[in-house]
């Protein structure tokens, strides 16, 4: 069985929502969990639920807020509940470790306490982002806000092992995220880097622009992660803003609100195919381990989602695999 | 009367769109427009119009197409409806110009032209983004992929000048796209960049992310022209693909196609809000003359929507503006 360090103090809903998705996750999943936090609040959660998998708690008498400076909190808070689940993966008692906490104090921790695969320069933050055809990878979405051309490079091929490992994508194709078609086009960065992923042992289809993103054409999206956090965020607000503004239209009167009742199911399909909660967690790809984040406002069905993820990387020698390609490069 | 030489022959549905928007303009706004391009066939369109304004035409025999090289099209192409139309200005015939042509050749054409304003390094494009607090203008658009800060803090200062004597807010707030709120947030160009324009003349606020660029609270968002165009394409794309995904879930069953039907006015309200053709066409700041882009995909009811924006820009005297800005810094 997989065995995961749970970071159950992590995210704005923790524990409750952490503890009930891990419980969700047990039943559900070939899993070991070991929960990690205040150990009195994290039993008191458990209580709720009878059915529950094989779950464990580890006791860490810190946690490190959303808004904590991340390399200091890391430092500092040594029994935070984040360090403590890191050095479980670290000293072998779990596989696989995935927090919905600080992100920057999760790669920071996962820095220190686990590395980097040997000839990773720079490990990458990678989303998945529901498309109607499809999850795709999009990387790195903020851990590294200046990047060299051969980190999109290692983007790339980490990003590209991810799809076809864990999200089993034969040949995954990988595009460069830029403003133009042809390969002339873009900043220095891209066009610096296109010669890199060419020349990659990936599938490289060339450069995608920003409104194919959701087309389904490519399975990687590779950029830096100033471009990508950008990205993701804006997408995330838009989504939202537009689902919102129809709520707001279709609460109007009362014909308007018939309406909304007769698209119930219309509603929920779009819903689902812009569902962040269906995807799950976002790797850190190029750690010495397995390292998920959760999204910082997961309730407990998109928390056991990201355990899903967690597991079938670790299922899958995430690790292996990236580094029987970085460590040869 | 405000004369602005129009591209007839530019964009995708030239120039029977271009000349039914200029006709449609010539009938709302107080201007003279000057049609360039392949005069019989532009006569042609005009006859289908009893009701006009003030519209002549002048000839140009050649047509510079979307994916031609900018640079190399303007320069070879001296008698194209482009250049034609930006000499129109260069020798004081006209007061304007606006096109829905080849961005980068209206660039081009414009700088070879018209020069920039003493003072501006970089030019920058211009997109007024709706929101549903109001339009905001966003720059640059990708006119300039790699930049500077001190180019940043030039786009803020034209930013502000445009949003405030063009689309009269008073003391318009300026953000900073960032993946952050914090001063120390982003890459190295931001960071850099923020000192400069705390320092400009501007209300500058300091930086906003991504998820706030449809709050409305700020009215002039600077990046730099990469970030900007993917940022720009993105968002266009996931509207789209938003109003897309409705249409097919309403005309699934009868059921949901009656819901539509009720719907009809809601749905038209979300569209207006998100509707690129009221917003009309970019500015290209920094350029010493009142420049335009319209949407290439423009029809005539954005490209008349064009036409009124360049027409409040030259009533303003944008160039001066951003002249007396710009010349003391």
């Amino acid at each position: 069985m997989i065995r995961i360090a749970v970071d159950a103090m992590g995210g704005d809903f923790a524990p409750a929502e952490t503890v009930k998705g891990a419980v969700l996750a047990s039943n559900e999943f070939p899993v070991s969990l070991i929960l990690v936090g205040d150990k009195p609040r994290i039993e008191r959660e458990l209580a709720r639920y009878r059915k529950k998998g094989a779950i464990s708690v580890v006791h860490a008498a810190e946690i490190i807020g959303n808004d904590e400076s991340p390399v200091q909190a890391v430092k500092q808070k040594k029994d935070s509940s984040l360090n403590v689940a890191v050095s479980l993966v670290k000293g072998k008692a779990a596989d696989a470790i995935v927090s919905a906490g600080n992100t920057g104090a999760l790669m920071a921790s996962a820095l220190f306490g686990l590395g980097r695969i040997p000839g990773v320069e720079r490990p990458a933050i990678a989303t998945i982002f529901p498309t109607p055809h499809g999850p795709i990878l999009l990387l790195d979405m903020g851990a590294n806000v200046d990047c060299k051309p051969k980190h999109l490079q290692q983007f790339a091929e980490m990003g590209s092992q991810y799809s076809e490992h864990v999200m089993h994508i034969q040949n995954p194709k990988v595009g460069l995220l830029n403003i133009g078609e042809e390969k002339e086009k873009g900043n220095q960065l891209v066009i610096e880097s296109w010669p890199l992923l060419k020349e990659a042992k990936i599938n490289f289809i060339g450069n995608v622009e920003a409104k194919e993103i959701l087309d389904g054409k490519v399975n990687v999206i590779v950029c830096d992660g100033f471009v990508g956090n950008l990205i993701l965020k804006f997408g995330e607000s838009i989504s939202s803003f537009t689902i919102n503004l129809l709520k707001k239209e279709l609460a109007k009167n009362l014909i308007t609100k018939f309406a909304a009742f007769l698209l119930l199911p219309a509603l929920g399909n779009i819903k689902k195919s812009v569902d962040y909660d269906e995807a799950g967690g976002a790797p850190m790809l190029g750690i010495n381990g397995v390292v998920f984040k959760a999204h910082g406002r997961a309730k407990a069905k998109a928390f056991k989602n990201a355990i899903r993820v967690t597991y079938e990387a670790a299922k899958e020698d995430l690790v292996g695999c990236i580094t029987k390609v970085e460590s040869h490069a």
